[in-house]
């Protein structure tokens, strides 16, 4: 089973960093092929960054069903062009904040998300509205860091999120918490140990549940909204 | 005042029908300036299409600032790119699907839309949704066109929309119905006509509202998720 | 064209300042007739008041239709009696707070409404639902001023709606407001000068709504709720 | 304990009714005032009927609390004037919309809602949404029968009740039917009969809830938007 | 009438005083049997208790209708089990969860809850969005008491519950407050006089709307998801 | 890794389908455990069903946590006893409704459920909208069949199952079906095949989401809801 892992934006140390997650936790016999967004902003932080990288992104999926890829995972927490990656690919594409919210809602009554900027706050409330789990979602946090920052090796930013973690339970009363940037692959388990709540990476879970969709036998439908592009 | 209609597509006949539409229904002194979508896909037929439309939808937002545009209107009914169009804005972003549901849910309690493909169905039942407005829309219907057929002379393509508008008033028990494609912009006033119903054009009640919005002083938040993009 | 812009509350001084908010912002040929609710409630201040006004707003609907009113606006924030007056209207009514609210989530992802008493605040809440907004409305506060507190020169509910405005930021991340109350219009612009956000004032957005509706050929739907009264 | 039974409108046939089907069921000790909304419309139906019957409706309240009633029971499905009764009332305020569909609720996992003219369809999808309700009301039908028809001695009124409950049984699955008039009070036990399934209507229901409340000991609450109208 | 009121732990002293506050409030002529769950866990706090008491529960249903009980009150406020009352009980069965937050929303336009444990709150907002509250509900708060608190005479429980409600009315701007355990049910009474707004306790009202469905008529329906167990 | 599939009620038949499903999609070195419900109900058709069969399975849960079980799938269609089996496992436990309900929604953007008995129906529907599902599930369907005709070699309930597929396709306009009932996950890459959609079954789904969860070190939240059931 060959899932590719695509991070929508052009820093390749974070498609590294995601590459090594998704590795970490994939069955016997299950190849991760990282892909970056060659041209595409160095990180998503917002919508309009988020509107310029589909077009790579989706260059990324052409080339990955090109490839014979299982499944696609879309390794950016806003879940940028999920719709039209899923009218070129067969297999599932599955977005890491769809996966992430979805995983918490099954470990514990409620989470709060804890991600990089305020400005990615209402971006990923109106997606947890759109996956239906508004009601199960105490909160969504920022952490106040930029995306990069969680590239940068001497940073506090691993502090800073923990720091927002313990304000979540403590003030939203959450059972779990949800990573809100694919830059933090490599904090949950840490996070989840020093916190003694699940904290959910969607990088991971992601990759688990597209491994899961494929060896369940289940594709993307291809009846309606996710029919091949029309021809021009 | 200086409102810009962008038509994301790159059908120029399209703009054109557009753009007579707007104008037709501008107050004086304002002045509409359109635009198409150069490079882009001829038609927006789906999550894909739009994707690839939006970067050039953005180059043509980022033009219209720079020559003073006072709003902006994106004339096509997915409502493509809106966020990203709002961080790069200074006045309002209309986004036609948007202003229309919203002006129907003002003169009837209930509404249906008439698009044109079945495969545009779930996404315009996703941003009803997302406008708050799906508890006063009864439902979403495809009068089976492709969008192209609303600019070919001779298609029977207005009278489908006419028959779909009269199932709608007798199944859905519907008060009134958008239409959902910039390129049934011309239709609305002899559907309304003909069906005794308001019948509904997004390009005109969007350019009515950019207008309204700049004449009441409004411009776009500027503090949350619609700030300029941060730097790179 | 000629909109009606009724207060129903008898306060003429109120109605005063909302005509000239009305007519600041009209489009050249526009004429605004504003209307007080003679008899009625001096300030409306909760259902009963509210009740009380309806059958004088009624009163002056139907004047103002014999008058040949291309539209009307109702100048309160409560909404009151929007459904009986469509049902007597031919042209577009238009509420104050379903117009700004809707105006808010068009150049903002979240909002907060500023009214004047705490009373006012489930009713408010309550509205913000029925136009499905909830989702985007951050919180309804209250300055704890009465309404016609705004009407005395030296009072400084200015100030307070200021500072409310101010917390509303800080607490709710709210990116806009709505001011809760007609008597509020003349403060829309000095508000969104001090506090760096759009502050939307119901007056002036439904009337340039209602403008906007109006010149797009768009009357109230009579084939279902708002058909004309039924008679006995 | 002593509960005033207030039918909105004129049509004193009618409050009799309402008076016969609510002291059919009330416990020992409780009396039944029943009163008819002097000069409003003879019938209510549609929001511009219900806007003009409020005011009387408030009188007999008024006078409800002069002597002393223990709590309210409007009697008109539309729920006019409820949150204005209950602020000018000490004791509960129960509208029979809310309390057939709240005791539907209870016996039933869904329930459809049949009335007297199409035009009151949206004001009572309406309602059901505002109590919360939408989720388990399958559908809201018309019998396309004026509220008057009800009160003809030879009309077949009745049966076309019937043949609609049936209807709604057959297509819309539902579990239990609420009758959506309160002219139809006196039918619920022969179309429970009938058609097998629990057919509830709400004056009897709602005078039976009032008659709890009272018994239980709760009275509206008076610190928030029930609070008395504020002086003038 | 018979109205059976079962408790469905084990602990007979709660039943002693469910049973009498459920007497307290009956009509002439009703007579209350009240029942404990024989062999169920001594407390129900949380999902694991409950799924534990529930086949008690219906023994205990059971053998009520061997009796010919008119109604059942289920008098634990997680609602347990009801669905499966329902399905084997002729009469109503009113869960006391149910009946108190449906009585709140008619004397409130908002209400906080207030429970025993931190654990049950979640339980508890589930069940209030199930019921259609949620938009009504401020906010469900645990005074931070063991269920079993309540039982012992000397404990300062019913302190600890009256500062939960004045913190409710500070924070939550709630209208009423509604008692989360049948444990509280004494505790109505003078809540509701130290804290000036209604305080509903379940027990009370739940035997009260018993009471009403039975004096309105109205039975569980038996055609859908309430029909009888199907024989296995 | 070992997963325990816990089949809730007692037909063992079921339980080796059941069994032979799960084991047909797991990755090497996963071990499933199939369990029955010894002593619950031979099918689970409904709340009372469902109530008589959670202590039975919670009696299995405890001793697969004794057997070091990591992660359990509940696999009966109504996910019963869902919050208690939590309370008592450490690891993951997934209901098969939510686990393919989630996966319909990951791979189309609307989906139908088809069950058994029209009774089971609105059991669905509220587990539905528990779940944050209900506006991407178009329909619940019944196929009319018991659930152990699923059992019987010689029946048509396949057929049965298919031509309520097609009927789904057909008139719900849904874009993936979900079948509803453990009994039917023999089915799935059949019907698939028949039908040209995704067909899911759940317990594989299940299996599979528990197999993903496990991977990626995510075990049940116990600091609330989902904590140990409190000593008594």
């Amino acid at each position: 089973m060959k899932i590719f892992v695509i991070n929508p934006n052009s820093t390749t140390s974070m498609t590294d960093k995601i590459a090594a997650s998704a590795r970490a936790v994939t069955a016997p016999g299950v190849v991760i092929e990282a892909r970056s967004g060659i041209g595409a902003p160095a990180s998503i932080e917002g919508h309009y960054d988020e509107a310029m990288a589909v077009p790579r992104l989706l260059d990324q999926v052409r080339e990955a069903e090109a490839q014979k890829a299982d499944a696609i995972v879309v390794a950016c927490f806003d879940d940028p062009g999920i719709g039209a990656c899923r009218e070129i690919a067969t297999g599932p594409v599955i977005g890491i904040c769809e996966a992430a919210v979805k995983a918490a809602s099954m470990v514990a009554t409620s989470f709060s998300v804890v991600t990089t900027l305020p400005r990615s706050v209402p971006i990923i409330e109106e997606m947890v509205r759109r996956y239906g789990l508004d009601h199960q979602c105490r909160r969504v946090r920022s952490a106040a860091i930029p995306v990069l920052a969680l590239e940068e090796p001497g940073s506090n930013a691993r502090l800073l999120v923990r720091a927002e973690i313990l304000r979540a339970i403590e003030e939203d009363r959450c059972e779990a918490v949800v990573l809100g940037c694919a830059g933090m692959a490599d904090l949950a388990a840490w996070l989840t140990e020093e916190t003694g709540i699940p904290v959910i990476d969607g990088v991971t879970v992601a990759t688990k549940f597209a491994e899961a969709l494929v060896g369940a036998g289940i594709k993307t439908s291809k009846i309606g909204a996710y029919a091949p592009p029309n021809p021009k």
